[in-house]
């Protein structure tokens, strides 16, 4: 069943963008480096620091391209930020950003909602934003929500999601994150989600975004490794639950997912006690209790006995 | 991988019992009764009420007989208990029980710390125990803790609660449920321990008890149910978990298992719904938030796109 698995899995760190993005609170620059160098320190490789988004929508990343200015370059570490148009790429571009990242829905209502555009229109922006982005040098991933279920429209047809990803991949996509954005999926779903998406791409080309809303992302990662796919995005500490639900989840935490990777003798860069020490940094900045249970519950160490 | 998964999974609920014990609160009878009552109109067909141990050592359930024998019989319900020694059996007889649980556990630290015997002499006893049981006509369940880790010793040989579920099989034990008591099982962990028993036994012989403390929980459920166990101990809204670490969990909470389950097409015989209900009323009767995630976020229902 899992014997069989080794190797190395890509964790994508979201928690300055996604998380932030969600809290009520506006963190300083500082407090926004200070955060990026603990998960750089635990041995993130992949990280998403900000967001090109107008600041009218989102006020908490406003200071975008500032953030990624004042990141020194670190060897063997990728940067990025979402980027919904041309606007955004122009910032991304004075930032110096190598990568981006794109976002829709596979929800019509959704993408709406998030977007302010349809999914068609959301489709003919990234029809020249993504060859536009790869014309300065940068890679592009693109964010898919909704895929498990939508807030409004209750299921979704994944077949919906595989014919944005087929145009956004032949426009030069080198990643497609499949997110369950409302955390609804359970393991069966995912395996026919996954498959779908596997007829048609490589695992290389694939990502899983998770939320553990109702407890299940984790079984739904393991289904995601059984079927090939090692690239998982995470939240440190689970930064970015909803912050008006005290304990409830959002985003997967990155060290739950770590812990469970680390569990099946799965290499992923990380070190886990200072990615504990991330969340617990992000606990501080944000004064709150985050919904991850590892960087609460802290690694296994046998209690003496006397 | 799952699509074959069909049947029904039999859910032995431990609130009342596992739950409560671990409560700083002790309630009273009363309260017990209300939050049994809402676990059997939510379904639950197993459910662990109480523990005959003594009252000096758990004040939360020192009521147990007085409980069991104000319960109404109900139509395919089963009620259990916890029972240590043959005094508990006189207690269990005078309450009027059809199946008790012993317990023990697979290191030696934590069954001296825990039941004040080695586990030599705990065997000792429940040789005696169980034929006597079964000559009064009661079932008698077994767990077995810290097979997944103690916290006293580390990790824990599992060839050492095999020779313990054999002992206990022989002497006519039905069901034996094996518990991650500290809850760092990952899926590699538990597949391992779980095919070295399923050489042994049947599966029908063998449950699961996993704590949720790394969120860990619902995936080695996974594991267990590709291999063909049936049986899932639980505890609705993850009643148990450290009530001194508010947010940090023990028990896997029961609906964030069925979620799981019949999402995965699988028949538990639960009203979810019901079961978030009496989640609730659990949150509601020991006055503290209690971290199952289902009964917080809720079933999924799209919002009105208007």
């Amino acid at each position: 069943m899992f014997a069989q698995l080794s190797g190395s899995v890509t964790v994508y760190e979201v928690s300055p963008r996604d998380g932030l993005q969600n809290e009520p609170k506006v963190l300083p620059l500082e407090a926004k480096r200070r955060l990026i160098d603990g998960l750089v320190a635990a041995g993130l490789r992949h990280i998403e620091v900000s967001s090109f988004v107008s600041p009218r929508w989102v006020p908490q990343l406003a200071d975008a391209v500032e953030l990624v200015q004042s990141l020194a370059p670190r060897e063997g570490v990728t940067f990025s930020a979402l980027c919904p148009n041309a606007t955004g790429l122009e910032r991304a571009k004075l930032a110096g950003l190598k990568e981006i990242a794109i976002f829709l829905s596979a929800s019509e209502s959704h993408n709406q909602r998030n977007t302010n555009k349809s999914i068609q229109r959301s489709l003919e922006v990234f029809e020249e934003l993504i060859p536009a982005a790869r014309d300065l040098g940068m890679r592009v991933r693109a964010y898919i929500s909704t895929v498990w279920g939508c807030p409004y429209e209750g299921d979704v047809d994944p077949r919906r999601a595989l014919e944005i990803a087929r145009e956004l991949v032949r426009w030069g996509v080198y990643q497609v994150s499949l997110g369950d954005t409302i955390g609804v999926g359970t393991p069966l779903q995912t395996q026919r989600i996954c498959e779908l998406f596997l007829a048609e791409f490589a695992s290389e080309q694939l990502a899983l975004h998770f939320h553990d809303t109702r407890g299940t992302a984790l079984s739904n990662v393991l289904v995601g490794l059984e079927l090939g796919i090692r690239t998982f995005d995470a939240s440190v500490a689970g930064l970015g639950g909803c912050p008006y639900a005290p304990g409830a989840s959002g985003n997967l935490a990155t060290e739950d997912l770590v812990y469970l990777l680390h569990g099946m003798g799965l290499e992923t860069g990380v070190d886990l006690p200072a990615l504990i020490a991330a969340g617990q940094l992000a606990e501080q900045l944000v004064g709150r209790k985050l919904p991850g249970k590892v960087h609460q519950a802290g690694l296994f160490r046998p209690r003496s006995s006397s």
